[in-house]
């Protein structure tokens, strides 16, 4: 640990949360599986106030760049409904074309389930996962990441089903939480007062099995100093481990 | 009624509705109001397997060619994700343009809604109604309009408690239902395997007072006589009466 | 005839038309057959000011998703000049998209002429109508359809005589006539005029054979009852046959 | 002239048109002035097959980047209907943007038709010329500045009746000719057929007191020498000296 | 030559050009062979401040409406940095349209460079050549063509050396250069500030053997008399001898 | 230092990069500052191959939704030219739409070049960055942004003496590096054909105190743990020491 990482939590031991949690606390967190009675797999994943309805499609064949190469393909598209957020948005199909933020999000969601994935194993199929934001309340991408995921798993039993795959193509579960530092206190999971509020902001993807996919700090007011990133990835790797025990519930596993 | 109009339903007296309906009953319809933490008025509406979210945005104001004139506005955007149905369309903000359909159905409950509300008594102030069909099962335009009122009738609630309506601009309610002759017989509210079938479809939208504000009649396979057209009306017209019931009782009326 | 339906001109009898027709009146009507030289059939049609030059094109081959299915496919596209109207509007071709009116006239005249053809007889070829209003008075939309038609049996002469198809297609013709409401006095054919002012507003496109293909009615100012959606359809009925007498003097049938 | 340019028209004297013309001789010019009921000036001219319709749109006001400076402004847009030509081609409109050819022929007209009118007689007001060719056969950006110069003309003429403009703001009149070598023959005026004959390709823009404008060459297949240059321009100069005089009639000047 | 053409240059003896350069002297030229490393062709072409960089990009194949006829395709795209200029510019890929300028700079270079290459020796290939203004000082388009010429010529070079071309499919090389009056006085090669004040604007493109491939002159002012358009086809003649005795030397020939 | 932390670069002593570098050695940098002559600030930066010209654009003002505050804005726009890669990409221009990739990349800057500069201090200027890759070899995002800073800093410069700033807007110096882990190795500055072969790839952006900016890991095959996370995060804390170390002596400091 370099000098400078003095734990971030004793700095201001009067600092509370506008929900009452605990530093280290996730929000209530409620998934729904199987919400849709169309799509492959679909999961309501709701991070207190953030509600994402994620959804599985299968598909035989892959695009053309990839054909007769027997991989699969996994994509993903997220966005977010007009009215998710507390003023209303210009719809992006309206404006003509998708904002920077949508892209990045949604390029986000499908590195981070390819990272659980054997394409090898998914044969010559392709998953898009889409992901809606029904209400946002902050941390809509990492809801949308751990969502998504129970989608795809879901879907995989149908494909294991109908006999388009064989195997088990998934490798390992993913979920992702976002983290902050806030008023010089690292916390996890923020609602949209916290994340604008938030000095830093980082939002982490990790496996099943604790090891890193994406790690993405961005200081928005002052930069951190690798003490304050240790201790946000601390509290990250806490809370995917949480969100990992809750994807296993709602699995069945 | 004129001559040809020998009701339909006596003609072939053996048809079935797949989900065991009779001919002029609704699919079981849930409304949901406030669904949304964030709109000024909400309302997720369900006509069977068929599920839009309706949000209503009011804001100050009016766009520029309304200004100074008194009147309010109020406009409707439809849209339906891409695995609302049973295979996956692409988004319509990722081919960069909205579709035919997508524009009709707008319009289609912005006039709607407007044929029931002084715009004199709106003030200078906008309504966005959007209608999100999270799951499609067929009559989604209908269920849009029948859910945007109560939509629409909530967020006038919120305008007179804010001080920004005085009277009530609402000056009736409107519903909307899908009719259409089927193997020759008029039915009500059409699920999707019903409307793929039909031979004419029509979306009638009706005042709570019983009055028309639309009335869009297509033959998709042979035209249709007078009659027909009489017996489908007779058909909405029962429907809607039956749906503004519904509303009221969802409006606390 | 439903209880409500007191014949709407006895209301108020002192209504005088702008240009002194009857209320059951037809404008001047026009159709100058074979205007193109390029088209494989063609058709400048007047309804008094109103304009619009109609082309059919024909093709070999159907859209992909068609193809080996045997059947054609009728489609329609409908754009107006931006100096048809009285104030200059912007290109769409400039905005770099359709509007929704657009959209929506160009589906309506796709509908209207397909149901008139057999696709089967038509074999795998493609017809293409485009109807452009060099000059708008009212009634564009009704004005293409009736044009389009003449249009679409001058081509289906070409393709029998260049072996393309060898029966008739066309099942029936196809006309559409605008009525509407004005101070409570249903009439036919509008011109841009009385369009702005009418209370209720309808479209409505028939075969030869006096059969519905569609029926749009739309209040724009307070909802109709079904007295006068009767009234309108009764002045409808009367004037498509007009039409369609002219049709047939122009095809020389 | 410099000593290459032996007459071409000596080099291959068996050369026939095929439509029977001379060399130096345009097709049959029609102009109908006023032939829109609803523009400020318009024209629909004919150059053989060829028929583009100009309107002329006054309004009052100026870009927002011009506005206080006391001038006016002039402003093409050309197009095409989609089935003026042989084939169909797609809507500029439907592909979402304007391709390079219509950009660069409305571009021309506009240059072309500035080069004639004084911007600070024009006071500010704006002034857009829409040239849409109706039917194409050669030659159309050619026959849309020699009509758009007519609807420009009937255009300023009701200015001056409605007091917009005092003075006159065109100081000359301008038209335009295409001129081609085909088979090493200077030609006049293309219709399609010659046009993409042609080795070398060119038009010409000339005010009505015989001084270029736009003198646009182009080698479509071998290049071209100064000889064959100054021939082409020989007959440019000679073809619209005699559009200026049908201008002039038509104008009743 | 014609009555008219009393040489220019007499009229006005005290004009001096900003740049202390004689009116048909040429700026500082310099071409950078070989630029880019990863392109099969290219150079980094300045006319004094004015700096392009074009490459040449060789693919197998043509497009689809070629295929099959033994036949190659060349084509160019030409664009400007958006702060190549004095005033930063939008980019065309934010604004998601390519403007009229652009689009008929791209076509001009291309029809340049295919004047001078048998598409036939050239085989089945594509040459794509990117023109992209770095920094801009007046003269962009015709250093473009000047600078592709170059790229073209090392790019076939690399095709003969890969076995894709066995002959020269180059003919003739080909150069450009602008020509313009100012206060009476033809000028070559005008810088920005020369362009600006131009009456007229002449851009002409020309072989190696002198001959004429495109001319493109236009009145900014006042028009322009034949021997105006003399004086600058003179200029121009002379001014592209000397850059094409540039291209020589750099391409070592 | 967490336990799995074992120092990476000891796992396989035989690695060799193909470039003959030591693991945590920067490829050739090059800085030249004032590229432009028209930019207010410019460089062109190399980082071996990769070649970016950033240009820094003040002006006046800031956009609407800032203006009063008091605050100035910068903004940054990253793009690649068509052939600055091996193989030709499409403009984003042609395609009328930005990609995810540049969207992202744009954002990036913009972020890290705000993380240095008190906007109060720059007042309501606004500054926009222009990256434009001319050619391409690995890292290119983190070229742009150590070179953008420069630039910027050069704009900085030429705003005080304008008289539009009066203070130092900087608060630090920025720059950044990309870092990797090829066969199990961690790496320095990847160029191109080590980014393909990367299983993690991460970019840091890093202040001139040593602060993170930015901290953008991927696991692009399999997942990684901390002790990689902290052995690439060393790599780039030592790379963009040097980084500025260079940026201070471009500018003289």
């Amino acid at each position: 640990m370099t000098p400078d990482a003095v734990p971030a939590t004793s700095v201001s031991s009067d600092f509370r949360r506008g929900d009452g949690r605990a530093v280290d606390q996730l929000r209530p967190i409620t998934i729904t599986r199987g919400w849709s009675e169309q799509a492959e797999g679909s999961a309501l994943i709701e991070f207190g106030g953030t509600r994402v309805l994620c959804t599985a499609s299968v598909t035989e064949g892959v695009p053309r760049w990839m054909r007769g190469e027997g991989r699969g393909w996994v994509t993903a598209e997220y966005a977010m409904l007009p009215r998710a957020t507390s003023t209303r948005s210009q719809r992006e199909s309206v404006k003509g074309k998708i904002g920077g933020r949508t892209h990045e999000i949604s390029r986000l969601i499908g590195r981070s389930l390819r990272a659980v994935i054997d394409l090898r194993a998914l044969g010559e199929n392709t998953v898009v996962l889409d992901c809606d934001v029904l209400q946002a309340d902050g941390g809509t991408r990492t809801a949308a990441i751990t969502g998504a995921y129970v989608a795809l798993a879901e879907a995989m039993v149908w494909a294991r089903k109908e006999g388009l795959v064989t195997g088990q193509p998934l490798t390992d579960s993913v979920s992702a939480v976002s983290v902050g530092i806030i008023d010089g206190i690292p916390v996890l999971d923020l609602p949209y007062p916290e994340d604008v509020r938030a000095e830093t902001d980082m939002n982490v993807v990790i496996t099943g099995a604790g090891e890193f996919v994406e790690v993405q700090g961005t200081a928005e007011g002052a930069p951190f100093n690798r003490g304050e990133l240790d201790s946000l990835l601390d509290l990250a790797v806490a809370g995917c481990a949480e969100l990992a025990q809750i994807q296993r519930e709602t699995l069945g596993e």
